[in-house]
Order: structure tokens, then sequence, then C-alpha cells
């Protein structure tokens, strides 16, 4: 049979052979992802970010114990900043997972920000679809949302949850990088820091100014302290009240038709690379080609040109 | 005159000129691209990447200054986080600058790091490339560094200088997403702040265990304040040690052959989807296929399989 049959009938060794198939390019693994396709889209996909050690690894553990309760089968898909250095560290975010290691419910998957073949979003995006696939009620992608990377990955959620903590709300500089704009609901954690209220405060005027936002829906701020379990239920009753939003408004079909045109687009984008990548390296051209960009005897625009005629020509 | 000779005889408003254009994705910047591009190759650029917050802004300004006082030439890209909410603090940085406008000696060029067509590192490249064909002596590159995308961008320069405040030392999460390994040097900013030798003490030992790098070239790190000048030399030093260091181990061959390879590349990239994209768009195809994928009728992994077939079909 088939993986992706087996993966249809609740097989998990299944889903998670594939997800490693997908994640060493195997083309079969394409083949499979075709069959999974039709069967998805029941899930609700939360995206969860926020800047590094606010704080976001507990907050999705108390979530997924959250909908846990209310007989929901939970995906998660953790994007872990690769880095040697690290290992530790990251190593200690998944260990705290590991309390629903032995729950059939749930099904963790952990992506490396490199390493892995193709767009870090579009790989995201084919194991989100086989959690769908393998009908996990909710699934929650936990990225750190800094990069423009992570930020097209939450885009992927329905609703996005933004986790700050205190001390960083006076640090206007900490939100630059357009992780408001993409909040549907946020989330101030680590609220037992005498500054909590301060950056609640802040973060609600902030958010009151921005003029871009979808005027029907104003994402309030929720305070949790992740780590005891406070303010977990409101955080869930924030999520879901975005969710009745986008189904009740219609907003839901222009996000869906916006999120399939962005990674429809990179699939695009891999596939036409893969396509022209082979050509490149025969008898060693790539080398050629880098020596003369190199010695500057070669320009690079020039060179792009060519290997574009050779491959579109004679159409 | 065409813009690229101007630019070459140092004509400062063809410069700006050409990089508008650039922005502006103009079929003509890139034959003026391909003049300049044998004449570039001789400034040493600088990458200066961190959180944010960390003073990277105070400190592009102070190093501007130090080079000046050597007598060369300064060009500066930095790149700005878009973010429609954070306009005034963007617009604050960029103010503090302003102390270089009339210097003839310096070349300022902002990029967005939303908003402008193609990748962002190759439009940095390509900034880089006309600052280095005018005669800058010195580039400096300044991203926020924790995105995938920034740290692409810092990859550019010869050497890349880490700057990191007091306070953060102490979160390893911080600096997950990876520059550690990718700092030449490192800064510890604000160093007039308590914590600022325990900062000092924990950046040494955790680049001391890093086992990856390059052994020849130990990072050393910096203590600055760069607010008031005070360390700025002692960095110029370490940067100029590091610039030394590269070309007399030979180690600059590698780089510079690196470097090349990813640039063109991801040249490759952008031009290859450029040269698909309309083909997807004749008779509202592209919207019909989104269609289909949001209704799931079809999937995308088949779509992109058959417009592959088409372009590069009857070879």
């Amino acid at each position: 049979m088939a993986l992706a049959e087996r993966i249809l009938t609740g097989d998990v060794r299944a889903a998670a052979r594939l997800m490693r198939d997908i994640d060493d390019g195997f083309k079969s693994a394409v083949e499979e992802l075709k069959i999974l396709y039709p069967r998805t889209g029941n899930a609700f996909i939360i995206g969860i970010t926020g800047p590094p050690g606010a704080g976001k690894s507990t907050l999705v553990d108390q979530l997924t114990a959250a909908y846990r309760r209310r007989e929901m089968r939970v995906g998660i898909v953790a994007i872990d900043p690769t880095s040697p250095f690290t290992g530790g560290a990251i190593l200690g975010d998944r260990i705290r997972m590991n309390r629903h290691a032995d729950d059939d419910g749930v099904f963790i998957r952990s992506l490396a920000t490199r390493g892995h073949l193709g767009g870090l979003s579009r790989s995201t995006g084919d194991v989100v679809n086989v959690m769908d696939a393998m009908g996990m009620d909710v699934i929650i992608i936990e990225t750190v949302g800094v990069g423009q990377d992570e930020i097209d990955i939450v885009r992927m959620a329905h609703t996005t949850v933004v986790v700050m903590v205190p001390g960083l709300g006076d640090d206007i500089q900490a939100i630059k990088a357009g992780i408001l704009e993409i909040g549907d609901v946020f989330v101030v954690n680590k609220a037992d820091r005498a500054d909590a209220d301060r950056a609640v405060r802040e973060l609600t005027v902030m958010l009151e100014m921005n003029p871009d936002k979808d005027q029907r829906w104003r994402p309030h701020v929720v305070k949790t302290e992740a780590s005891r379990n406070r303010g977990i239920e409101e955080l869930v009753q924030e999520i879901e009240a975005h969710r009745n939003y986008l189904h009740h408004s219609g907003a839901i079909r222009h996000f869906l038709e916006e999120k399939n045109a962005r990674l429809f687009l990179e699939l695009l984008k891999e596939r036409l690379f893969a396509e022209v990548y082979g050509h490149i390296h025969v008898n060693g051209r790539f080398r050629k080609i880098v020596e003369g960009l190199v010695s500057r005897e070669q320009d690079p625009y020039s060179a792009v040109e060519e290997i574009l005629a050779e491959k579109f020509a004679a159409r």
C-alpha cells in the first residue's frame, strides 16, 4: 500500500516516513503528496511566533494540552533555528514537549531552518498537508519570528499568535521586523514580571495605531504565564474568536487564495531551479562560471542570460 | 553618456539613479551593471549585524567617522526592516546618519526588506557593486541579523561584525538563529551597562566552544560604547586584523568563490522565475490554478509539473 493510503488510514509511522522523504527530496514523496492533497483543508492552523526567549515552546505545550482537553488531535511543526552552538537549548525545548510523546492524539515534527532541500515555507506547507490529511484537528506551527522566512511561514496559519515578553515592549526596535502586522492575537507571556501591565498597555496602544489591518478584526492582547498554565484558556478563546471571525466575515476566502497563490509560486520557483541546476553542472561549467566571476572576466548578468537562452530557446 | 560611465567618473547622482533603477527592476539597469562589473572587487566590505536595539546604527555612524579619518571613502547599505508601524524608529536611525550627509566621501543607501523586486541579497549585491565601482574603499552593510535573509546578506561581507548588548548574553536563546557562526568580530555595545563584562565573558566562552569555525582565525570580543565613541578604534583594529588574515592566509579565495557562487545562483533563480511568471498569467490561468488549489480540485505539485513541461518541452 502506498504511504499516502496508509497515512489516510491513520498510520503514524507512514506519516513520519513521508515527512522524512519530503526532507530528503525524494521524488516519490511528491506523488504521495498529490494523493493526500484532496484530503487536506480540514485542520485549523495556528501560527505561534515571537522573539527568542519569549517562551513560545512552553506556550505551545500548554495550548496543546488545552486542545487535547477538548479532545482535538494536535499536530505541531516546530521550526528550529539551526545552530551547532545551541543544540543544547533546542534539545531542551523539545524535551519539554515529551509529556505529549505517548499521546496518540499529538504528532510533533521539528524542521530545521537550514540543511533541508528547498524553501522552508514550502516544506513546512508539505508537512502541514500531511498532518492535515492524517486528520489532525489543530496544527500549531511554532517559529522564531524575526526574519522574512519565518514571517512567510506563519502566514500559512489561519490565526497567528505573536508572543512577546515584558521588557521587549519598551524597545520599539524589537518589533521592527514587522511581526505586529501579522498578529491576529497577541500574548504577553511571563506576565508575572513587574512590567507586564506596561507591556500590555504599550502593545495595545501600538495595535490601535495600526492603520493597515483589517478593521473588522481588532487583535487583543492576552496575558499568560505559560510555565504555570495561566491565561491559556483565555488565549484559546481569543484564537477561537478569530477562527469564528474568519468564517463568518468571509475573510477566509481571501486568506486561502492568497496563501495558495504564495505556496504555489514558491513550489514553482523551486522546481524551476531544480530543472536548470543539473544543466549548469555539466562538464564543470558552474565551476568555470564562478572562476570567471571571481576574476571579473565574466559578469553574472550575462552568464545567467546565456543559460536562460539555452534552456528556453528553440521553442 | 551611459549611467555606468558617469558612475565610473565619480558621478554620485548617476549612482543614486542606477540604484533606483535596480530597485524598480528596469532592464536597462542590468546593462549598466554589466559594464560596471569588471570595475568592482576593490572595496572592502564590512557586515554589521545583531539583534534589534543593539545600537548598530550608531556603531555604523562611528565606524564611518573612523574610516573617514583614515581618508577612506565609505559606502553604507542599510537594510531596513519594513514596517508601517515603526516608520518613526527607522527614520530616527537614518536621521542620526545625517552628520555625514554633506560629506562627499560617504554614500548611504537604505534598502527595505520588503517591497522591492527580487531577492534582497541579490539587490544588496547589486548596490554593493555600484558603490564598489564608484570607488568606495569601505562598504558597510548593516542588517538586523536574525533571519536567514539577513544572514545571507552579511555573508557578502569580507568581515562580519556581530553586535550584542549586555543582558542578551545570558539568554542563550537570543543567539539561536546562528549569528555566532557568521561573526568574525564580536562587539558588546552599551558597555557602560553593569553586566557588560559578564556578557563579554559568556560570549568569549561560547566562541571558544565553537567547533566549526576556521581555526586560523579566532574571533575576539570588543567592548564599545558607540554613543560616546568609545572602543571604536579597537573595533577598527580588529576588523583590519581580520582583513589581513583573509589575505595572508589565502582564505579570501575560498570566500570569494563561495560568495560568487551563491549570488550567481540567486540571480539565476530570480531570472528563471521572471521568465515563467508571464507565461502563467496568460488568459487568467494563474487565477484558475489558485481557485483549483483552494477548492482542492487541483494539487499544486501537478500544476507546477504541467507548467514546467510546457516551458521545457520540445527541446
